[in-house]
């Protein structure tokens, strides 16, 4: 119902692979979402996408282990205008793991991808090898 | 180490619950986080925060029964900004279920929320009873 009143600036149209990726590579912030203790979660994170790879910065703890432990967690980028009700999400399906060999730890460290927050001892690195990457624009 | 360098515009604040409960009210996109078919998924939702509770629209199909399946789902809102690094974020973790009561129903109906995409078919609605409520802001 109320279809005459649909127009093409709200419309939901599909993202491909390329444009995908093109939001993954600059946009700074995406969050992961994961099952710790039972329950879901979803954390921010400042992130690089390299090498068609997530890499974000951790602490050492609890969540780190659910996170590599994980098989498939999720990754999200998105930007909405309220003012519009325009916007585009990404959603990231991975296999997540600790980066661990000295040769990607230092590629990691290499990237100038420092904490947002001094305090959080985040001197540990997370990779998300991508397995399905989708996205969709609506507006 | 490096702990000279921290500094009040680059620490970690936990946000009380009343604090929460502001962020959630005026923002008018958050993201579910749920398990779907042995996978994470993080969803975003244009959504309203009504009596301690997380209501949006979504389309009958297989998400909305994983996600009303689900005994604790999350909820995430955060705003970010790039050139001060700084920005915060509230994750609800909750029980999710589809809104089936006509009473409950045609509240939510009169919520004044429509879709951003008028071709989404979104005339189900989901509520999510909070069971934490937590946040934090960097900067």
């Amino acid at each position: 119902m109320n279809a005459h009143i649909s127009s093409s600036s709200t419309a939901v149209h599909t993202l491909d692979e390329a444009e995908c990726k093109s939001l993954l590579l600059r946009t700074p912030i995406g969050r992961i979402g994961f099952s710790f203790a039972g329950e879901q979660h979803i954390l921010p994170v400042n992130y690089r996408f390299v090498d068609d790879e997530i890499v974000f910065r951790t602490s050492v703890g609890r969540k780190l282990h659910a996170i590599a432990s994980d098989q498939k967690i999720a990754f999200e980028v998105d930007r909405w205008e309220r003012e519009t009700r325009s916007g585009w999400s990404v959603l990231v399906i991975g296999e997540a793991s600790e980066i661990e060999d000295v040769e990607s730890f230092e590629a990691a460290e290499s990237l100038g991808l420092r904490p947002w927050a001094e305090d959080l001892n985040q001197d540990r690195w997370v990779r998300i090898i991508p397995t399905r990457i989708t996205g969709r624009r609506i507006g």
